[in-house]
């Protein structure tokens, strides 16, 4: 409950009535500092934060500090709670850092897995007609196959005989690989148990802004370090602090995005349509397609119109990844639940660059951060 | 190098002159045990054993205890022996035994996906141009698509594109799934590093016996009871006991079989015939296809020959699976290296009956084990 979109969804759920029980051990954090960087907007400390949820929403808020890869933690928070749905957003989630060394990439898929094994445990344990709604990725479909990709799912013809099988999965880091791993795990689970599931393949989303974030107390956090930052929070720092934006090879490399607040939405939605007993639902969710030239290119252009003088640099790609390639994927199931898109990205920079902008400082402290970079296949260049 | 496949290729591999260094954690031993069961062939304690093959082999036949979800043991031992093929045998290999209870299966994904893991990083660190043999099994694929199956891949067309995709893994235990996990992986660390990998799906093998296990003290180990013993070695022990076959359900499900000296056979003949650099090449390995109530019956034809008045029973079925289901899996590549299979099912059968019979006493010692049965969703029932 303590990340990015945890925190943000946490104060949505409750502003429209739901009780919430929290859950974070707080490695998110510790990882950032980690790796030589904190949060450009201050986030508050756990205390304070649910002191500020306290008052507003008495014992609606329930937040437990613990880990979920710990079985006897997290079936004893599931016993004790017995939640009608679940968000589970308790993952080690950046790529790079993932790519790290060896430690790193164990780490992030030993972490993954066992604490999404141990919450469909506790779910078939204590709530077996929860609906878990767990955070994947658009990136465990990979980008080198040259299909057009549908939710979850297509049918296909070989030798004669149809079947519908999963769309294929080929990620591009230990990480992404993580999420697939899960994915796996949970579809399996729906199947065996008849729990139920959706699985959101989510694009890369950004912004500092949702309904309930109005005040700057409720800061949700904002990374903008080469490890836990993207590509459009890493142009937006470099933007305010008159950096050059720095663009990995060609910049051609294309995924889906979507503004945090209908993030939360799109959650939210799919909390109040679960699918079926047994069912595992997957659904792609993002708004629309850029390239990361794309972004940088707006970045530059509403920078340079607040006065900022934005230039922008290709540097050499980090990572092992196709720079050009054909990219389209569906994403029609949250938008016949309702889904409509509140926030175009353009407006959003705006938000974001006038927020960065009054905590300069904070990312200027840490600016060595922006452009450290993780090579994806260094060391074997060394043993070649 | 102490399990059931590890312990036969290693005699072959010294046999025909090459250099051996095994690894053990000995966790096969101990989880037979603590399933109540034991093999039912004797087998040497690893002490004896590494003394009968020093006498014969001296230096060439080197063995180190330890976890290879231990990285520090893990490269060490690679930065110390720097093998040209690693033979990667080193994991749980029981279904049933997966799906016991949530620890369990946090166990089973945990240890094979992290010691694989760690194999891969070996690998990269200290010998990047070796060839990485890891066992996987024909389960990956799974039994409900009712699609043909191919070695590893497939070209579909999707909405107008041509892919070559990996063939859909629907596997169907939390074992099963650790080795989809695993297979990902190595996919990836292939395409990462440049590294190269056969990855096996091998069918159920059987046998006692192998070019080099003519001697008794020279046995591998043959498991029977319920979590370890395959249908087909629990059919034989209960043909030498008296005890009924017990088929799960139908008997309809199929698999693909191939007797012990033919998958070192097998093995080997990849060892001899290395994929290229970056090369993730996936062989389906078996000889013939047979369905549960086949092998009983063969069992049953067998043994009453022999004199041993063999009964069938249909017992529940403890598993989720179809028991009915259309199957056909390609197994091309391994006949184009020139593989071709030695013996007949029906030939070793009798062998194994032979074998056991002799070793009747150790069965009946721990017959309890043989029909102690875990449900693949017992815990459900009880929830609704």
């Amino acid at each position: 409950m303590d990340g990015y979109i945890g925190w943000s969804l946490a104060l949505h759920q409750l502003a429209i009535g739901n009780e919430v029980c929290g859950i974070d051990n707080f490695s998110r954090r510790k990882h950032v500092e980690e790796v030589g960087s904190w949060s450009a907007l201050p986030i508050l400390p756990i205390e304070k934060r649910l002191e500020i949820l306290k008052k507003k929403y008495g014992n609606k808020i329930t937040f437990i500090e613990g880990d979920i890869t710990d079985p006897q933690f997290t079936n004893d928070v599931f016993k004790k709670f017995i939640p009608d749905a679940v968000v589970h957003l308790a993952e080690q989630p950046s790529a790079p850092f993932s790519m790290i060394d060896q430690e790193h990439t164990t780490y992030t898929q030993s972490n993954n897995v066992i604490g999404t094994l141990n919450v469909i445990h506790a779910i078939k344990n204590y709530t077996p007609k929860a609906h878990l709604v767990k955070l994947g990725t658009m990136g465990e479909y990979g980008y080198d196959h040259g299909l057009e990709i549908s939710e979850g799912f297509m049918e296909v013809e070989f030798r004669g005989k149809k079947a519908t099988i999963p769309f294929p999965r080929l990620a591009g880091s230990w990480y992404h690989w993580s999420k697939v791993h899960d994915s796996n795990n949970i579809m399996f689970a729906c199947k065996l148990w008849g729990i139920r599931s959706t699985d959101i393949m989510q694009g890369v989303v950004y912004g500092t802004r949702t309904n309930e974030i109005t005040d700057e107390e409720l800061f949700t956090r904002y990374d903008f370090d080469e490890v836990f930052g993207t590509a459009i929070n890493r142009y937006c720092a470099q933007a305010v602090i008159g950096y050059p934006l720095t663009v990995y090879g060609k910049g051609g490399q294309t995924r889906g995005f979507l503004a945090l607040v209908d993030s939360i939405q799109c959650i939210s939605l799919l909390l109040d349509n679960p699918p079926e007993d047994g069912e595992y639902r997957v659904v792609n969710q993002f708004d629309e397609q850029y390239s990361v030239s794309d972004l940088a290119e707006r970045v530059q252009a509403i920078g340079n119109k607040k006065g900022f003088n934005v230039e922008i640099n290709h540097i050499e790609n980090p990572r092992v990844e196709k720079e050009e390639h054909y990219y389209k994927a569906d994403h029609e199931q949250l938008k016949n639940l309702g889904f409509k898109a509140t926030r175009h990205i353009d407006d959003e920079i705006k938000i974001m660059l006038d927020d960065l902008v009054k905590n300069k400082k904070r990312i200027i402290e840490k600016k060595d951060a922006i452009v450290q970079v993780i090579k994806w296949r260094e060391k074997v260049k060394e043993n070649k």
